[in-house]
């Protein structure tokens, strides 16, 4: 796709942005403030903006006078870039341009850092895990009758030099017919061992030649999402993708009121059960829509935190949410998948990742293999943030972990008006610095429903870096705006009001609502100084952080470290890898290195116990702040602020 | 038990008996006939015998007079040896008693081989396949929150040097409950690789100390019979054991009836439950028999011909049946007894004796490794009989082995009368030689409702050895007595007359009967000739012979031999392990050692498929006489028979 370069003025910031994108998501992107209260809609007419020179497409409305439109003026949220752009913002309030370009920082999103699939192969990282053998045997006669089974091992031995070969009831039941349907043609799924020393398990026989048909099924089983794929063996391809919320959310909404409820009587059972509904569903969906038949597919690779394997496994986890916080295994043996329930062939291992321990789960472990970070020289700090959060810090040489419990706000959770990032959720916003006027951008481009995470990041860090709170999350009592206003006993700002509304009620950010960030991003950047400080380093080692998790595909990075959840560091130095559990869990299908060193790193991972720490409660209380009590530790951020002052 | 000495008269033959043999049976065992028509139940009062010395207790019977009593005459069926006697048989026709000590051999039934436990100790056979070890683990810390697996695996590698250690997921299901309910003291039972390079399994995890209660399960899958054990792994013992008739039965008799039944739409499964809820039932009962605690159960090994495996594994037994004879597999990878619906805790592994081939089973396999055969210098020749008969012939150097069919006559099938050795059959017999008036047995001692296998042997053996039937088979046709008469064509001998029956039928011995008795006596007696002449070797080398099955433990060996059925050998060199295949697995449950041995001797057996072999048709049409073409190959019998003449 082509870009177009969009200047906006009386800004002088310029942006480059692809084809067919809004002009206020440019502006957005550009970090310039353009009124706009109906999410994206077109229907409250704020965000009129004066196309200079070049062409958009659309943004033409009834909101705009025949006069407005002859000029050209066009809604900036309805306006498609097709062009280089020169747009003007038309700013009502007279203030001094240079207050508005002080105003904000760009927006800016981590790069996203994919599975280079090539360079893997570079490094030898490849060891295919399961690989397919056409073989054309010899059929028996009187004089050959060897049994089917020791026919097949016999052939495998003499003519592909195949040797330690172990065998399963599955093959054995489906041997005799199969062997037989295309007169002894048969191709056999080989699937390798991790260790050398290990057996070659032949868990699969099909008629005729099936090599070039073989697939593998990643999943990452999330507290609140699932998320499956299949996957080609041969090209490496996602050939299907599908999330769901996990079927257990009925239950509790995070893993220790799931745990509260695998207590009760015949809770394990139910809660296992749900799951397991919601396996099958994401099953059916993928392999309906990849189109693969599902007697090629070999392996599924899960991968999920330990509250959410043990229930997958239906393994009691009471001690999980007790001191000392012991689950019942870290390291998961291979077990069938239609054991556990899942609607796949008898002959398809089910394989685990293993965790570090009750709070360190196989997610992160996925999420630090997939990542690549355990073989990196790259002091890199990984976080993956949910309701908990988890740290992993470290390279090639060594790992150090911990989790903390950010609560839900970062999701949406907690909220007055919060909700998951769906349709309608405020994802960005600006601020007009003077007027304290809104600009709301939705998912969807809809009216606003409520506030998802990240929109609750660029709103407290927006609101904080015009002097709209201070950095005690509290707003300054002295503006001139009907939007902040005191609501029984707690000040709030008003987002959108409530005939701009889905939900035709006024939507507000208020103090309880920045508070609740407040204490999350505290919990988080706490648990980095600590285990940053448990390790000897400081922020400053580190040279690469890596963001996982549904929270940080779209957060502002900036913004993230203005409000002190992120640690300050060059944006450039910070990647996304989206979803790091389901990352890891398609490398390992794909590769039995990883599987290889997953056992190493898991015993490398060296776990801290943060509420163990002595340090953690200081630094946590220590950063109860916008940004934190020690300014020193954003420095960039307190020259903005002393530039503005 | 005490023995006394029975002197007969006027035989002049002394036998020993136990304390409370019956007159009767002591007669049989000697060799002796008395009249008898009633099975042993003491109302035809034919019996009747004189004590002349030394006393009984019973036998009196209103059969008998006044004055016969006085006399000492005694009902011989009813009356129980409790002294040294001596008996006077009533010979009531006149013949001389030269003739009647000819009349017949003693009875010789083969030494009863038993497990030796203390032999194979001393020989380092054994290897214990299952350990219990009590731990008393450090709860967790805050310091040490290892997994509960980790936990447990950790104080095993640190206290009890035990390496390569791996887990099941019924163990990480088990263990967070289990490892808290004694405060970390538990019994973890391990289960010892068969090779040194394998691992050691951890099945079970139980609180508290249960190291002295160590069981296993021991199963005999006979196509007729099953037979369970529940076997103490500390002491050897078996501490209950059942059988039940296979409930396969009711979809056929034999094997091959049973392949044709799984062949049909939805047969496999159901002839798969059929013997699933057989085992159950035979689990059921002798759990609750032994009183053991299901949990402390850590094994279940079982052997079974061929077909039988792959029904009870519901693998399609369809090849077995069809040249060239090709089973599925055969050797089986342990397999979770629960997956196969065996009514076991999730721990128990099941696990599969081998096989040779389609018709040389893992019963025949488990009776090799039983009776020690495969290391023993001795070259001997193992039998197992039943519909089918399997041959083993070797020692510990070789080891050949073929089967043949031998058709039902020896399990008392396919006769007019025939029936299994259940209570009522005619399993023993003796002819007065000049009467021709019959001594008939009964198990149970009741009235006679049909003939068994054993029986049958015995019948047509004294019959053949007093020149009433020629070496075809056939009836003389000039014997004076009412017994022997022509029905619808067809010559037969009346051994019990309608109102002395159970059916209110004659009893009768047709010819087609002992046709059916020569072809099945001929199958295995060449069988065995053409299994020795493929191996270059003659009847004369074999040193020992090994019956098995539930045809050998009543068999009078002599008759036997008479009949051709087996070479005749000194009766001395003959020895019976009962259910070869029970014993096993009983064996296997142990000691690993067994386990280990039997892929060698698996691979060792060298199978002859009879039917491919040409001299097989000639040595059956040869053996198709009484005892054989060739007498030579009976010398003991010929010098009999030229003696009487």
């Amino acid at each position: 796709m082509s870009k177009h370069t969009v200047q906006f003025l009386p800004y002088d910031i310029a942006i480059d942005v692809e084809d067919g994108e809004t002009v206020i998501r440019a502006a957005l992107e550009a970090g310039v403030h353009v009124n706009a209260s109906c999410g994206g809609e077109g229907v409250c007419g704020k965000c009129r903006v004066l196309i200079e020179d070049g062409s958009v497409e659309g943004g033409i409305s009834e909101q705009l006078s025949e006069e407005d439109r002859q000029k050209g003026y066009r809604l900036a949220c309805r306006a498609a870039v097709k062009d280089n752009l020169v747009v003007r913002i038309p700013v009502e309030s007279t203030i001094d341009s240079s207050v508005l370009k002080k105003q904000a920082t760009p927006r800016r999103t981590a790069h996203i850092q994919e599975v280079n699939f090539e360079e893997l192969k570079e490094k030898g990282l490849f060891v295919a895990p399961v690989e397919k053998i056409y073989l054309e045997l010899p059929p028996p006669t009187a004089q050959d009758n060897l049994p089917d089974i020791t026919r097949l091992i016999s052939y495998l031995q003499l003519k592909h030099d195949e040797h330690r070969l172990e065998v399963t009831l599955a093959l054995i039941r489906k041997i005799p017919q199969v062997i037989r349907e295309n007169g002894f043609n048969v191709t056999a799924t080989l699937v390798r061992p991790v260790r050398d020393v290990g057996k070659t398990r032949i868990i699969n026989i099909q008629a005729g030649d099936t090599t070039r048909q073989s697939y593998a099924i990643a999943m990452d089983i999330g507290t609140t999402t699932i998320y499956g794929q299949v996957i080609d063996l041969i090209s490496g391809d996602v050939l299907a993708e599908h999330g769901e919320f996990n079927g257990q959310i009925s239950y509790g909404e995070d893993v220790i009121s799931r745990i509260v409820y695998a207590e009760k009587s015949g809770g394990l059972a139910r809660i296992n059960e749900a799951v397991i509904k919601t396996v099958n569903k994401i099953l059916g969906r993928i392999i309906r829509k990849s189109g693969v038949d599902p007697d090629n597919i070999s392996t599924i690779t899960l991968a999920g935190n330990t509250t959410m394997t043990q229930l997958l496994l239906a393994v009691d986890p009471r001690s999980i949410r007790r001191a000392p916080y012991v689950p019942a295994a870290t390291l998961y043996p291979p077990i069938k998948a239609a054991d556990l329930g899942m609607d796949l062939g008898e002959h398809v291992a089910a394989l685990l990742y293993p965790a570090v321990s009750s709070y360190v789960g196989g997610d992160i472990v996925a999420g630090v293999m997939g990542s690549g970070i355990y073989r990196s020289k790259t002091l890199t700090l990984y976080l993956d943030v949910g309701t908990n959060a988890e740290i992993v810090i470290g390279n090639e040489d060594w790992l150090a972990c911990a989790a903390c419990s950010a609560g839900p706000a970062l999701e949406g959770g907690g909220l007055k008006f919060g909700m998951r990032a769906a349709q309608g959720a405020i994802e960005d916003f600006s601020i007009d610095p003077v007027s304290l006027d809104p600009m709301i951008i939705t998912i969807g481009n809809v009216r606003p429903k409520g506030i998802c995470g990240s929109g609750l990041i660029t709103m407290v860090a927006v609101m904080f870096e015009i002097g709209m709170i201070n950095n005690l999350g509290k707003f300054e009592r002295d503006l001139n705006t009907p939007r902040i206003r005191e609501n029984d006993g707690v000040y709030e700002y008003v987002l959108a009001w409530g005939d701009e509304t889905q939900i035709d009620r006024d939507i507000t950010l208020s103090e309880i609502d920045i508070e609740n960030l407040i204490r999350a991003k505290g919990a988080i950047y706490s648990g980095c100084m600590t285990l940053l400080n448990e390790v000897g380093m400081s922020i400053g080692d580190i040279e690469h952080i890596i963001l996982a998790g549904g929270f940080g595909s779209y957060i502002d990075l900036e913004k993230a470290m203005t409000i002190g959840l992120l640690p300050e560091l060059d944006a450039d130095k910070v990647t996304f890898i989206g979803n790091g559990s389901l990352m890891g869990a398609r490398m390992s299908s794909l590769t039995n290195r990883i599987r290889k060193d997953v056992a190493e790193v898991t015993k490398k991972m060296t776990n801290f116990e943060l509420s163990d720490t002595n340090s953690y409660m200081d630094n946590y209380v220590a950063a109860l702040f916008l940004p934190h009590t020690d300014m020193n530790q954003f420095p960039k951020l307190k020259s903005r602020l002393e530039q503005r002052k």
